[in-house]
């Protein structure tokens, strides 16, 4: 009985692996590579390696680095007395891309879900709770998500960070930049009109 | 402004040009293998580039292959005045996986689908016509799917290759194994209608 080539299985099962791939979907990009110029599989696979090889956490705040700590915790330019928790690398993106943080972070690597089975013992918050006892800073802005996992951790982490003495604030809840009214959901409003500000 | 380390976020660029994987799917597999023991991303890699570097297609009848032309092309235990065209390679592993077809393939490498912007030109029907002219087979048989552009594939295949003198079938529709009637659509019920058989 014939199948595929052993070459072509063998990557088919190692695409198979990886998170959100089925056998579909791994034969979709297989097939893709088959046809493309061998250069991309090539430079694909070179990619692979390089990240794997130079792409580590940050000792200190958890963010992706290629060195031992990441480039903002050793910007002496940055404010280093305000820490920024979020909870994956992606959101120090987000920020970054704002241009209007210039204090450091702490990445979480998740949010507490009691249905995904991760609890507050699976975050870096006790890396956190050490780094604010060491560091000190004035202020630690949680920015978790406003999902209700998101909310929770917040919650949590007011919890166990305000005994440490530091100054805990989240970010403000409110109406998206360039939204109508009535396109904001009941919950939203409600957090904007609870956070109203004088004009 | 700091974004990933730029070994991330070349592989996010690479990972994000294959099909079906936008940017957040690209990011998962990314911090998946970053969690993971190196030698798996050590793994893919080397999968990767030796399918692209190993796995082609067959000469003859355009079927997976390591080598020039496939094993069931050059499998003198195989009945070659038989061939049986179907849309894709993962087609011939479902044929083979029956265990009772002792025939040649012909992979078409797709369906005609206007709508995919697929005609007729960009199917590998002019090497089947060659093949046949060459081959003189007994019989084609025509497996491309049951769905519309598998039935217009067939339609049209029957067109073309009758000229040539071969005897060309099409598989049987009907009733699949292991259904209850109620649990079939009128279209396969009214073709098993049509197909009966004495019993």
């Amino acid at each position: 009985m014939a199948g595929y080539p052993p070459e072509m299985t063998d990557l088919l099962e190692r695409l198979g692996r990886l998170p959100g791939l089925g056998p579909r979907s791994s034969q979709r990009i297989a097939f893709h590579l088959l046809l493309r110029p061998a250069g991309e599989t090539k430079k694909l696979g070179e990619a692979l390696e390089k990240m794997k090889a130079s792409v580590r956490f940050c000792a200190s705040c958890g963010n992706l680095t290629n060195r031992r700590t990441c480039s903002i915790c050793e910007d002496p330019g940055r404010d280093h007395g305000i820490i920024c928790v979020v909870e994956e690398p992606k959101d120090v993106v987000a920020f970054e891309e704002t241009g209007s943080y210039r204090g450091g972070y702490h990445v979480l690597m998740g949010k507490i879900s009691p249905l995904d089975g991760v609890g507050p013992e699976d975050l870096r918050i006790g890396a956190l709770v050490a780094r604010i006892r060491r560091q000190s800073p004035r202020e630690v802005i949680v920015a978790t998500g406003s999902d209700p996992e998101g909310e929770t951790t917040a919650f949590y982490l007011a919890r166990v960070l305000k005994p440490l003495g530091v100054k805990v604030t989240r970010l403000a809840a409110g109406i998206p930049l360039g939204t109508a009214i009535d396109f904001v959901d009941p919950g939203t409003l409600t957090r904007a009109l609870e956070g109203r500000r004088d004009l």
